[in-house]
């Protein structure tokens, strides 16, 4: 019986970030929210209508319940995660900056709770009750125990008959470039879907076409058993239906102002999730592109977008006042 | 003897709105502000150097005092609102929007204390000493006695002499095009002037000529004595004389970052009986749409914007650092 | 089975607060939060280790689901909540004082969606697998239909076998003494726990003995079946237990700043129901007590409280730094 | 034909407060406000409900208006301010302690326009219009002109028949105590009320009798037409009736934690002037020391206070919750 | 020796800024900070990894303390500061605007500390310790005293075997530009680097050529030893070479949002200097417009640059997120 | 020569605070400051006029250099401070607590810089330079290196002819009592002064006399070369002075609102420093006691007090307003 449409597992961290564009050093003053791609997906799904849990493993102090309090306030069911007090919870500094400036963020996750799950902590029964699983390439980054569960875990969801989807997100300050390319090829060649962006597609795996299409095509070459999902910045995104063997394209949407950029590529992927999972690829592409945008436009990692949003930008709606 | 240059009446709400582009489910403070079309424009008249009051029914708690106490900071004349235990303050949550996720009100404006004033409350002998009388078809929708009431005010307006203009206004969540058409056809058909946004031109009068300039001949077809004022957003706004028999253009200013759109409608009218009221439609025209660029940069419902700065920008000047 | 501990129901309002003890007048920021009586308490349990269900009719837009969503985070059950289209959301502003000025509430709760509930709305089946039911004289006063549901409830809980307990909990601005005395004494009669403050005995009941004792033994005389506790603000509490015709105190903890004293009893029940069901009445005021003094230093209507710092404050521990 | 019950006249300055008891060396961001002694009472009166105008100097720049503007909200009449570009706002910072760590003010008022004033701006007619008149120590030391001023309308004032009041507010910053007993002492003498408090009593004029009482006598003896008010602390006011020779006391009311107090004794002021024109010096001090007593506990200047809280507090009422 | 790579002197005020393009009627909290253009230019330097010295005459209060303490902070070297109990500390008010509002500066600085600085006051032992002076048109035109002083220091710089810098600054509110133009001539044609914008070049020179090309080689002919740099807002920066005679340019960087235009033209020539002293002009005009385009995107007056998002802006990065 | 009075060592973190007594479960800002029992006595001394430098090893990122940068400010020397990219900067939150709800802190410092400081790393050569040095429980607590390094300090210090003082600092979550006892006790043995606390005494070294005096006797017995100095909360301060064999006693400040405690026990130390240095033992614990209780009027670690109020305090002076 499927209980949730959608299962994945990560960490989340505290996320520590400047207001209102300042720097770090002038800073007396820090937002305090989370953020984790998994769970920032997860959270994209259920604004969507899908039901999603996500699995972690938390330290048992003021933090990690507070991660999982707010989780849970957005409708993703925590109930799985494991509790422990064993580590630290992984924190962040970001200071959103404003162009030319960049944004930066300063990781502080060394041994964090998350990155001490081992595959005997995963609460495997959970396959049997879903739709579909979702791993991302950092939690295969973070240390050698979750390199391992995300490569069982991607292996037992494939085995049990869910959808099994990976995403690159490449982080460079967790592995370099050949140990990323070295543990995330077997997992994207294993996974239904692959999400990966035209920069990872190139850094990581040292794909860099003549043009985006030749990129993906490369890319569907080599990895993914269904589809590779490519999504390129202000320029949208492409997917390669291995099955039918068509390439799709979506435009991506104009955001004048960036409020947020984190957590963009976690909302598409929801977006595009939720949309294939209704009628396929090229609703997919067109319910990420809106639902990155639309997380463009917002403070935190987590997309506060409605349904409702979502299918009037699709379907050519502008920006005025709801009233 | 002419008191007030301007007298309107109408609803001002509490405005309770998120901060820096948060959503409201994120939200844990708002920031606490007041509104209403009508004394907005009595605002921005005032700011313009006109004598403004503006008429209402409030509750006699603290958020009713709290709007007058604010209107009279800025220069309105409260003094002949009519104070009440009856009904309750309005209040309205919004939430700004960045493009492409559109700006947000939600209205609770049921049983307010002015959608229960009637024709007996209105203190009309302050139409001798006026000059210019202004409604709007907010009023006009939110309950009978409040359209009884904008219907015999534009009625003895006239009859006393006075400038009478009106304000489509169209809100969907008040009553349905059709209803709206009924309740304001009579009033735009007896106004001196009328305001009417091209969209709500198409909506609410299903005027959707193959240009601006062919629906605003149209609805001065239908409406008006001395002229129709149609504003098009970010083309501008236009102008039909019906004395002269003339249409005028300004094309508006460029406003690359919106901070706060609500009102901006509500300056323009400000600016335009202003200008007109000076030189004519054409300085008419100028001015309004100097006051709404200049309030779409400014937060709250009002016009904080000085006859200066409108002047500065009317005669073509730049924003950079006055020092 | 037992799934919930306690099950209640009621009205939970938008709750806009002033800050740093500012008055309404001078505010251009307000806090927003949630609160009612019985979600309170319900919340105060969950912290103490128990599982809460609440029962309401909610609003279905962002307000609606900010106050489910967050009940939700600290682990109070919103599932069977009844969600509609049907009235609005309570909201109520508070400007917390600081003697000799006192804090100050003004309500906006007219026509509330919650208002509207009938017996028919209420998911009686809950009351098989709940152990508890609390209801209060808020929700028997907000309209007729809820007095009508909060009665029903009291009989079949009592049916259902489960312990019923009623909070008395006067509220001038909804009905007059007399009203409330007529419409809550069967309610007080038909209850295993009655809580009221010694405040309300007076006004309410006319019961003001010659002591509290004497007060608490009248009451006694009158209503609930197993015991009636009363509460006495800085003086603590005091239980009458029919059962075994013995009477308890308990002195009440020193409270030197009062930082939000709104939720105060809400806590002060949580408390008492657990500590009464793990050992009796004795336990249940100094959890209660406990439970009230900790919420006064608390902002907000919840009990941000763990069980390790009743048990602490029981234990007579005493304020410094944990580190 | 009385049109104001109070006229007052002097300074008002731009108010920047750290927050939460911030030190300045700390603060990144500090709250603007308004103060100036006289219009903080004029703003006390209007509370109380008699009509009060304050005259003034200000710039006429977005300082000057920024004052002008607040007082008017709060409903001081500040139609006869005189406006100039001469001369600059003061300004103070103001630094909130919390025993024992003193607040602390840092006053930049040189060359104020109000300093500039002179006997040739201030609109004499007003005193046909008024009742009663009120000047301070503050007016008096800020300039050579204003000393002139502050003893012109003193003499003009009683000349017309008006109740001439006068506190002397002694400033250290403004003047040595032999300046300024030199500059007061003849405008004590010629006021109806003087108000001083027991400390400026001792350091500006030298007394400082071996008891409150005897301290008050000596006052008497030597100023003030009808009566002495002085000023304790948080041991209440004592007053001096020279007409029936009586000595009246009032204690004070508790205040455990203080908001704010600079504008105490203002409030203070204005209290006992509403209560002694009403009934006279008993409900004078009545209402002073309630005034002062509420005021602690608000910030900024002014007293945000209403005449029923003054009254509940006059009649003993407790500071709980107002619901 | 060279103790300091930078040398410069001039006033810091107090800077009280309206937060969130908040106008100053509206706002009740501003953002306390510091400026004054040549700490500005200073701390620019340090980020980009000087040694720098700024002399001034701060009075010995909270206020001066404050602003010697956060340039401490970020390097710049205070410990040559003449501190004083004589005069007082100056302020702005800053309401930054957003187009087509003007950002709007509201000075207080009649009497400074600084403004009383004379020659005598100078630690003129430190010129035998530096490496470059920098002046600029504020101190010239604060007061007489001043004016002295910087016309002594280009002098006794200059014989000194320094590089000696002037920047034009020109402000309207200081004096006229008859006045800027006789007291600034003599400087600008002593200075080896001249810094002036193109606005400046016109109202205050009356140097208005057919081109930006003809207008730096007019100035050129007749101002500074070694180069004149003139900036042009969006359009990037110009120099001419009079040593090799020849032109440069730089184009300039996209700022698609102004988050704070203050000490934007400061930054310019901190990035000038620094690029200057290691390679030349050509790497003196990049950095300079880097900083510049950096210092629009942070709030208040300093540069809080790092000189690797300095280079890899140069370098033709783009703004993502550094992760 | 001496160059600095006084000269310490150690950890300093991030410190991320609750706001008005937020509980960390429901904040959604923290304030972001920093922290460390030896920078904090540091400043204190720096306050009260002498000088001072710290020495620590910082991560050299926004968050090290943002410490390094702060104590700059409060005039810190920092220029001996180890730069390192190896290990991470410690965090800690905190949550402020009002009775009787503790204050609570959350440490994450695993790993940090500091932690892996060795001897190898100090700049000894300061010694020669400085009159005073300062080492705690903590630095010896937490990690193995750091003992030894702690232990060398006192050593090397002690050879130099410096004051060498230790106070005892005890913290749970770093090690047992057993460990502490041990790892403490040579180094108390070894300093001239030491401080402790009552609570210290009683559960790292098992005094718990009958009496203070009784408990201080035992320590001096004990420990330390010239004096122990033992704190007692709001019972004020004593002093054993071993070289006269006389006890003082110093009775200790009333603070009714405590708005900020961390840091109290590191403010006592540097005025027990100053006033010991001037004067000797019945100084230092005036200047210990006025120092600490001012700190707990003060947000944040440091003691932002001046000298004068350190001075009016411990001659009897009142808090009120200076102006």
């Amino acid at each position: 019986m499927t209980r949730y449409d959608f299962l994945t597992f990560g960490e989340n961290m505290i996320r520590l970030s400047t207001r209102n564009y300042e720097r770090l050093e002038q800073a007396q003053t820090v937002d305090i929210r989370h953020g984790g791609t998994e769970s920032n997906t997860a959270m994209g799904l259920v604004r969507l209508g899908l039901s999603a849990a996500w699995v972690s493993r938390l330290v048992n102090n003021a933090l990690g319940q507070k991660i999982a309090g707010e989780l849970s306030q957005w409708g993703v069911d925590t109930s799985h995660v494991v509790w422990t007090n064993d580590g630290r919870m992984g924190t962040f500094f970001l200071e959103v900056g404003s162009p030319p400036r960049p944004s930066s963020v300063l990781y502080d996750r060394r041994d964090s709770s998350m990155s001490r799950m081992t595959v005997a902590d995963f609460p495997w029964s959970l396959l049997s009750e879903s739709r579909w699983l979702h791993a991302t390439g950092i939690t295969t980054g973070i240390s050698e125990s979750c390199r391992e569960l995300a490569g069982e875990a991607m292996r037992r969801g494939r085995a049990a008959g869910l959808f099994v989807s990976y995403d690159v997100n490449y982080r460079a300050r967790l592995w370099s470039t050949d140990q990323a390319r070295a543990g995330m090829s077997p997992l994207c060649s294993d996974a239904d879907i692959m999400f990966v962006t035209q920069a990872d597609a190139a850094r990581v795996f040292g794909v860099q076409g003549s043009s985006a299409e030749d990129t993906i095509r490369t890319l569907a070459g080599a990895f993914a058993r269904k589809a590779v999902v490519m999504t390129m910045g202000a320029q949208g995104a492409m997917a390669f239906d291995k099955e039918s063997v068509a390439l799709y394209r979506s435009p991506g949407y104009l955001v004048p102002q960036t409020i947020d950029r984190i957590g963009a590529g976690d909302a598409f992927d929801a977006g595009f999730i939720a949309g294939y999972l209704e009628e396929g690829i090229e609703k997919g592409l067109a319910f990420g592109n809106a639902m990155a945008a639309l997380k463009m436009t917002i403070h935190g990692d987590f997309p506060f977008v409605s349904r409702a949003e979502v299918e009037t930008l699709v379907a050519g709606g502008t920006a005025g006042i709801n009233r």
